[in-house]
């Protein structure tokens, strides 16, 4: 797992000259990041004095917020793996007319697997844009910029994961299938753009208030 | 160091309710990660047949990359140890009125420190939306999307820097610092999300066209 290795080894896997792993796991650790800064939160909350009212809200919170911390990780292992299975499927030999079309057809349905693995880390990431709001304006006021932090993350996070969604789709040939994902692109980017203001307008009111 | 910890123990470290590492840490991070997605798209460049003509470019963008992700991992030890030093001058003796005020002189040093080493994150994320832009416009195709996540996440970890050195700038009393502080932070972020912006068009325009 990635995620075994140290930040360090992380860190030069990434930047070498191997393709995976790339901006996809870029994205799904940027996604983790933010779960974690959510969870950081609600953990500087619950047991608070002052926060009695708001603990069980931020239980709930943590719950989730640990769910997609956690599965981030193997979302990102998921995206080295279809990637590689797309790789496989652009090698399969093209001599015959018989072998171009399984080369084809395999390559189209692999391509598919390669985009709904970036887009469910972009829906992870948009849930933590929704989770950063509520631990922004309830959570401990002293970690609110850890919330937004959290926001910020989460939706550079979403739109790098979709970009990677992008990239699959532009070969993929079943027009249906493509405007598809498509819309659920744009509701997923409008929605969390809208929240991350939101999160940001109560991090600014709280920091200088 | 904590970049010595695995991903999961940083993950680990960062959801939990101790405040370092927290968010100063993950803007370090995903100002890292973005450097390294840079580094990533020369050394997939560098070498390549119909690349000649901007090997030498990518050669020094890949130097400057590769020296700032190496720095911030640093950045983000500096961070937590300007966190250590505010608590610290925090819980100094006010007995006395004397005591009181060597513990706001102390305060008010050290609350500087930690709003310059954010400062200091934030123009090395800046810097890394820069050097995205010769990636993604030069850079090998196929890795594209890799220059965008870099331009994305180290926009979003300037901006989390930023709110780290506002939350410090709020308690210090030197009007004339705060104000020279406040306008480098306006226009780091004026330059990151205009440059991010045209990465995102080189992204889009090399992705659909």
């Amino acid at each position: 797992m990635y995620a075994d290795l140290t930040v360090n080894q992380f860190l030069d896997a990434l930047a070498s000259k191997e393709p995976v792993p790339g901006g996809g796991s870029g994205a799904a650790l940027g996604g983790a990041l933010a779960a974690a800064l959510v969870s950081m939160v609600c953990n500087l909350t619950i047991g608070k004095k002052g926060y009695e009212a708001v603990e069980r809200e931020m239980e709930g919170l943590l719950v989730e917020s640990e769910a997609i911390r956690k599965e981030l990780p193997q979302l990102l292992e998921a995206d080295t793996q279809a990637y590689a299975r797309v790789m496989e499927a652009y090698r399969m030999p093209r001599a015959s007319e018989e072998e171009k079309q399984a080369r084809e057809a395999a390559m189209q349905e692999r391509l598919k697997e390669a985009a709904e693995v970036p887009l469910r880390i972009a829906e992870r990431c948009a849930r933590v844009v929704a989770l950063a709001l509520p631990a922004a304006r309830m959570g401990n006021k002293w970690a609110v910029s850890d919330a937004g932090v959290g926001a910020l993350l989460a939706e550079a996070s979403l739109q790098s994961a979709l970009l990677n969604v992008e990239i699959n789709l532009a070969s993929i040939k079943d027009a249906a299938y493509v405007e598809g994902m498509r819309q659920r692109m744009v509701s997923l980017v409008e929605e969390a753009v809208r929240t991350k203001a939101e999160v940001m307008e109560a991090v600014h009111r709280t920091i200088n208030g």
